[in-house]
């Protein structure tokens, strides 16, 4: 019966490739769409209209660096992967469902931080806690595909390395900046774009670079 | 003359890389889009209004699954097809159809939930209408591919014998479910929630993975 | 001398993989972008506004068809290809052009039907410039391939020759209507789409199916 | 220590494919969605609102021209990379934030033509501005390519060739259309317009293949 534990398994791994262009799709539309969401309201004269949208720019920005983000650690956990079988095909729906509604918590925090402080305070709480739900539903598929040894043994892959010593950081520090936004949503807003930046820059590889190229020069 | 059944059949296969990459597209857009019909709208406090959307929130995630099992299915048919013939990309074209006009349905449920009965009654039936329309299809689809011998002989992919398992029932299912919503349209949308989910979930691997481990312990 | 034609082009030709799925990408998100212009308007009882809204259905069928026939031609063409050259990239993005403007006029027809001749005269001619453009391009491009021989040498594709036969009288079928459409802009309509179903038919291996079949019993 | 400069390069190769393929999407994608911002607004006849909204088709086509020059330029670039490192994945990310954002100044320029010099002055400044930056992005990703050896040595890409002679000159041209657009914003529209072709016509081929043609015959 030890077997059976193991047998269905490879029976049951398929081809990654369509997992990876459907949720190449959905990501890619997912972080296009945010444009969409983009729009001056009079009145004023053209620059203050255009200025005064800033809020709008700020959320684009910082939701294309997140799903971005997202992209790359997906991609990168994929890259390492002998396979898919059933369940990590549901488990990487529920976290494109994540990803696909991150467009409309953006759109709130563009129209609320033209309002008041109790939009801003509900819009950013919606927004850290789906952010939130992406980076846990991320967790869940690397920590399912290394259970069930989905993955091929392959040292150092910068990106997985940077994204493994990142993680369980970000979800603690995403936690907290829902708490912050209650009290002070746009400084939440400031942590989430920080965060965005911190898990897009691969700093251990930048260093790496930089630091390498002056000892050898 | 029985030759002529086959020859012009096997000239006929095509690779199916082109046919997925496009089904995958379509069905990536289709379950993003969904997003864009996301709205709150006033009077309230912000609070109020957020909750007050739920109806879209539901019809959200319910169409949202139910795409997601069609990718799914769909995944797991043409991954065992040895190519497809020039009916078979038609069949698939009506498919996609039938899923590409779901937002339009979804946005309808979205808005009849917060109107009156007669209004959530007409959107509900839509709804399930077009949901059995790509259930239909999708069985088509399946059976052209066994009569025209496309699929290649490879045993117990267990997806497709969950939605082979799980094919008939539902398609009942949905039926009764239309009817249930002329009387009792918000009981129907609990029931396609509900047939959603049982379509994802692939119990039989649940089971087996929790039954197997148990035993194995 | 006569080596310089032939060199530069084998030196030129580029994998067509990415031009495939950049083409895909473009018609699967205009063909499923459609869906975002269905809408029904008030007043009336559900069902009186779920019903007048048929124009918009229609529209969103023949351009669904018509986008979805493109795509049949298109794939059935570039499956032929050894690869492109930089000349066929820019001649490919032309006839996207043509395609991803679409949805501009089926949302111009949809509402000119609601509305009054002088305005379906209007729609119906856009759309049928629009059309006949998208047919032209695709002419090209298929002649371009065979003038610089970018085609393998593969017999009998029943697409591309169904598509080949069905070339010339499309496109003055489709002149025709236009002429039509200036008339008479719901038969122009009714037009577009035969058109489109009989673009998409594959009518002679429909038929070798039914009669071989026959035949054989 | 001098090694050390290269093999971490090589162990952080990955492939290539993904990154294409989510490039594909996200330039596919904002391609397509130029179209919902094409509208025609009351009040005039059918022809005179058709005609009236010439400014939101020229800013169409010269952003489909401009994103699909940049996507065959992508397209030439990645073609003969070996693979990517993590840099290259970040940098790439940024290229195609600027890509994704220019449906919204390209809705800023077809609605200010609209109005008046003021606004097409604001709006000009901000379409040649995002554009400059996605030529200055892909002049990062090309010179970062070269530096860190992840081309492959192969001659005469015709495309690349092309590429790399326009680049230095199409830089300084959008930078002194965007002065020009501060003082005669319809006239930098037309030099977006002509960069755009130029940068989408391979004069070079074309001529050579006339010429060449000629010489034969």
């Amino acid at each position: 019966m030890a077997n059976a534990d193991e047998t269905p398994q490879t029976a049951a791994l398929m081809g990654k490739g369509r997992m990876e262009a459907f949720s190449d799709g959905v990501l890619a539309i997912a972080i296009t769409l945010l444009v969409l969401d983009l729009a001056i309201r009079p009145p004023g004269s053209p620059t203050d209209e255009f200025f005064r949208a800033w809020p709008s720019y700020v959320a684009y920005v910082v939701s294309f660096l997140t799903i971005g983000g997202a992209w790359i650690a997906h991609h990168s956990l994929t890259d390492r992967l002998e396979g898919v079988d059933s369940i990590f095909l549901r488990l990487n729906l529920l976290f494109l469902l994540a990803i696909a509604f991150l467009p409309f918590p953006t759109r709130l925090v563009a129209e609320a931080l033209e309002r008041n402080t109790d939009w801003e305070r509900l819009a950013v709480t919606v927004y850290g806690i789906t952010i939130l739900a992406t980076r846990l539903m991320f967790a869940v598929l690397v920590s399912y595909s290394r259970h069930q040894h989905l993955r091929q043994e392959r040292a150092d892959d910068p990106d997985l390395e940077e994204a493994r010593r990142k993680s369980g950081v970000t979800l603690v520090a995403y936690a907290l900046t829902i708490v912050v936004g209650l009290l002070l949503p746009i400084v939440a807003i400031v942590f989430y774009f920080a965060l965005a930046v911190f898990l897009v820059v691969p700093f251990k590889t930048v260093a790496r670079e930089l630091f390498g190229r002056r000892r050898a020069a």
